[in-house]
């Protein structure tokens, strides 16, 4: 089709590295294509927290539940909701929160998708990192971050030391509706969970039994981080 | 440097079309890339409804406040948090909702960006519309927008009718920190504020005075939607 359609529909998660460095350029051409995504009433409530220091990448790694790529990537990113530059700006202003977390949070993934696709264009790989808000007290502390800036995610890029098969998304049929709200199709699920199951005992580690509505159920019976509520009203981010 | 960056780096909301229409062909490798993107711990949260309905398009341009490009742009996407199919395969469970909010927020821009991208790199066009949230009951009814599924934002993609000037964004050196969070330079927004001047004096359309600065204050002091956190505890998305 073309490169950015190849390179999205091409996409895999990569979370094992070559030693190979990342070069200043790579990065930089990396950072400014990220940062020419869209933002949301052109507030720019993102800020990149680049981790070059090894000690402070082996914290974020035991942050995230011992993720070690998070330590042996080439390049090491955090996403943070950053509204403590806007209220330097313009201390008097005393905005309602729900909606402008959810902007930022928004506006870091944005973002953040353009950063990692730019690498994938340059042949690196990459992974989202949301095992940092396991522990956001923590990586708060260990970078430094102000009231009104609250981590969101990390993101490891590298060079691909593996090959990892692609994972089969919901089919469109299933995410996209046409003018208003379809209920779920039981028989498009039976076909999912059949495409998916396949998937996992076959893909070339972790091989595992289960279907999709299986890891759904699995995953969702967990606690799903209930602290981080408190972490966001902690840095002036209220939810309550 | 590459299609992907190249296509990036030259990103401007588009916010006037041609009448012509995206053709099925296109539409469909544009939702096949944009939900090709990462999706947090394989949730997939995100629903995307299509409108195509002239009436309903005409409901959701006075949603947005009035904006006229949301009935006249080809295609109108409305990006939603989607757990409603969570919780028809697991009704069982009970999952914290600010965490799982969060993630459908970052989940929706992530999807979202691939999208927009993908459409831009067959040489369309498009805006995210937030304004949605503005009366995010009238948008979630017109859409029939069941439990555990809240609407986000929209995004309009068509044929550009217009060439508008790349916005310049905060500079690296104020986005991107460095092994910890740096403190605002008033330097550099001095000098951003200046370009974001020149730009908003010289641009081809809504020629305005003032800076970046002057951008935030203006829009921090308006009621940023207070209904929103109501809005999400009715959808059983609970931030309270």
């Amino acid at each position: 089709m073309n490169q950015v359609i190849d390179t999205m529909l091409s996409h895999r998660s990569i979370r094992k590295f070559t030693r190979e460095a990342i070069t200043p350029e790579q990065l930089d051409t990396i950072l400014s294509a990220g940062i020419s995504a869209s933002s949301s009433s052109f507030l720019q409530t993102t800020s990149i927290i680049r981790v070059t220091d090894p000690e402070k990448r082996t914290v974020l790694a035991e942050c995230a539940g011992g993720q070690q790529y998070v330590e042996t990537a080439a390049e090491f990113l955090v996403f943070c909701i950053d509204y403590q530059r806007h209220f330097q700006l313009s201390p008097e202003v005393k905005p309602e929160f729900t909606e402008l977390t959810l902007i930022g949070a928004i506006d870091a993934g944005i973002m953040a998708q353009n950063t990692l696709l730019a690498a994938e264009s340059l042949g690196l790989g990459g992974v989202y990192i949301g095992g940092l808000r396991n522990n956001p007290k923590a990586v708060d502390e260990l970078l430094g971050l102000p009231k009104y800036c609250a981590v969101m995610f990390g993101m490891c890029l590298g060079h691909p030391d593996q090959d990892p098969k692609i994972k089969p998304r919901l089919p469109k049929k299933v995410m996209v509706h046409q003018d208003g709200y379809q209920a779920l199709s039981e028989e498009a699920i039976a076909e999912y969970d059949d495409e998916t199951s396949h998937y996992y005992q076959t893909r070339g580690s972790n091989q595992k039994a289960g279907s999709w509505s299986d890891h759904i159920s699995e995953r969702l019976s967990k606690e799903s981080r209930p602290f981080i509520r408190d972490y966001l009203n902690s840095k002036g981010l209220a939810t309550k």
